[in-house]
Parts: C-alpha cells; structure tokens; sequence
C-alpha cells in the first residue's frame, strides 16, 4: 500500500465520514490512480465532510472539498485536473500518443461533465427532497436524463473491456461515477454492470478503498 | 473571424436551434477559444438539436451533442477535453510553468464538475417539471447548492480579474458557465457580474458568438 508518511505527494482526504458517504469520496479516484503506478503518497486529514474549512484550505480548495493534491511546487484540486496530472506522467494511466491521449481524456471529461451531473441531479433531489411529498415525482421527472446518458455510455463500450483500448484515466473516473448509480438503473444495461466490476476488481482499486476506510474506521466516533 | 472552410481544425455546432438555446450551445467555448489565438476552423453543421443523430456522428460523439474537433489523426469531444488540447498549443490559453498550468486546469475541471452541474439541476428541473404543481417547490430546494458554490466562487474570486494571474481556459469556461445563471442568482455577486462583463466583452468572445448565431440564421426554418 502506497501511503507513506514521507512521500512526496499529499492528498487531503476526510478523517471520518458517515456511513452513506464510505467509499465515495473522491480522493478514492486519486489513491486509485496512485496505487495503478505504484507511486507513495502521504495522507492529510482533514475534519468533518459538513464541517466550514478554515480559510488556509479554502486556498487550496475554494470549495471546501477533498482531495487536494501538492506535490513540490505544484497544487492541484478537482479530481479530473489531479488525475490528469498523474496520467501525464505515467502511460500505464494515459497513452502518449495525441490520438489515444486525447480519446482518454475526452472520456474522462465526459464522465465528469455529461454522465456524473445528471446522478448529481438524482442525489441533490435525495437530499433536498428528503420527507417532501415532490420528492418521488421530480426524481420520476429527473431520472431519464440520467437514464439516456447510460443507454448511450452502453451502446458506446459495447462489448470492449475499456472505453479505450486499454485502461486509462477515463475509465477510472467512468468507474468511479457509475458505482453511484441506484441498482435498477445500473443493471439495465449489463455491460456497464461487468464494466464497473472489472474496474473495482482491480487490486489498485481494492488497495485504494481499503486505505480511504481505514482512516474512517480509526477515527470514527466512539459509540455513546 | 477564423472560420475557414480550407482551415486544418474543424468543429461541430448545429444549423439552427431554437432561440432559447442561442448562445448556449458549447461550440461556442471552442469558437472563443481558436479566437483568442486566432486559429482558423472550418466549421461541419448537423441537423436539429433534437434529433437522434446518425451511428457515424455517434461514433465521435457518443452522446450525440456539439462539438467534435478533429485536427489531423486527432479527433476530440467534450468542450473541456478539447480546451485542453487547445490550451496546450498556446500559452495565452494555458501557462506553460506546471504550477500556473495546474492551477489553470483545475478552474476549468471545477466550472464543469463542481458549478456546472448544480446549475444544471435547476435546466432539468425547469425542462423535467414544466408544467408541475412540484416544479418550484423542488427548484427552491435545488437553489441553496447552486448559490453556496456561487458563493464560494465570489470569495475565491475576489478582486481579481482572473481565477489565475491572466485570462486561462479556466476562466473560459466558468464565464460561460455563469452566463447562463439566472440574473437574481448572479447579481447576489457583484464581483461575478463584473467578472462575467470582462470576458463577455472579449474581442475573441464577440467574434465566436456572432459565427455562432450566423449560422443560425442562415438555417434559420422560414415562417408559414
């Protein structure tokens, strides 16, 4: 496991967070990549997923969020701009050549920018629609932008193991967005289901989670 | 103006679409983009919004929407993707030192992963629920997390004219972002109305927009 106190990369990740929200933090995308290519990283944890940021990480994250990442002079944040960042240097996560480069990472912003904001519109209505009697009616209303946008991630990957030829940034995020996804809605198309088992089946993935949720189980608040 | 029809890039948008979308369609960010550096481009228009698109279009763009680039063996989709590859061949786009560059890359990942899609909720809510008695009880629910990361967005801002040092993708494709943020929403952030002024006032902005409507209205359907 790459998590070494002395590494030269540090990524921010949360000290605990509650059980809904185990596994899906995004710093899990950049432990990930990280673990793919063998490459060590430190840990900063910070507090509570609803906790106000002090304004010193409000610097390195004007959203509040994890992950950031700093490596020598270099400080990153949005999950899309670190894993391009690690894939430019490492092949085995972005091919060199401008065709195949530019096919993984038009993926990668696809998954971020046309697939994971029509899940993001399900999650906010769950959450700002909890114990509101429009709450089923407008997730009813909202469910098939998100349904069309799976349909056509599925007629595209077909029955190819990865979105490219070979694993690539693109399908790390694609994976990570599309383990979010409610079950019915997912196991329509089971070429996306086999898709997303082959990504969380990879040892860097397991090695990745099984890190994020350690730090949780270390901090987690002591029962009452 | 770059457009070209002998130019070595070419990009997609529509013929016509209809006035709501006017200025929406993300063709534009590209258009802006070549502007500002002033690489021409030629310019393929497909049919209707709407429509379903054929496999072959499909084939570059999976999710059937604008822009396609393709330049030589390079054929790009998703606008962020393909400001990238832009950015990359032009430091007025995206510095070149990888901290400034980072910093750059990480703006523009964060106006399509953490604003974009908040605001986005409030297009499916209006498109998904016109006409429902729950259309804007749920659209007031959904408000609060597009206004915290506008909020956010303002404080970040500050002052400055730029999310960088200079003018970046970054700032291309947030300022096209807020531009379709509904007036009350925006004018809470006087720094972000002012921010939104200066790109939208860019020699290269005004050029882009006025070849994108153009072909518009040459396309335009003829009244009964």
């Amino acid at each position: 496991m790459p998590v070494d106190p002395n590494a030269a990369i540090e990524i921010t990740g949360y000290q605990w967070v509650p059980p809904f929200a185990e596994g899906r933090i995004k710093d899990l995308r950049i432990r990930w990549a990280l673990e793919e290519i063998g490459r060590p990283y430190r840990e900063r944890l910070i507090g509570g997923i609803f906790e106000e940021k002090p304004p010193e990480y409000l610097a390195d994250q004007p959203f509040g969020q994890v992950p950031v990442y700093k490596e020598g002079d270099v400080a990153l944040f949005e999950s899309g701009a670190i894993l391009l960042h690690i894939g430019e240097q490492d092949e085995r996560l972005l091919p060199r050549g401008a065709a195949a480069r530019g096919r993984a990472i038009s993926w990668m912003i696809a998954a971020l920018n046309s697939v994971e904001p029509m899940l993001q519109t399900l999650v906010i209505l769950s959450v700002a629609g909890a114990d509101r009697d429009w709450q089923e009616a407008a997730k009813d209303a909202a469910r098939p932008f998100a349904e069309k946008r799976l349909a056509q991630l599925s007629r595209a990957l077909g029955d190819r193991l990865w979105l490219c030829d070979d694993f690539t940034i693109g399908d790390l995020v694609m994976i990570d967005v599309l383990r979010a996804v409610p079950t019915p809605m997912l196991t329509a198309h089971p070429n996306l289901v086999a898709y997303v088992e082959r990504g969380t089946q990879r040892p860097a993935f397991e090695r990745a989670l099984k890190a994020q949720l350690a730090s949780y189980a270390k901090h987690a608040p002591q029962a009452a």
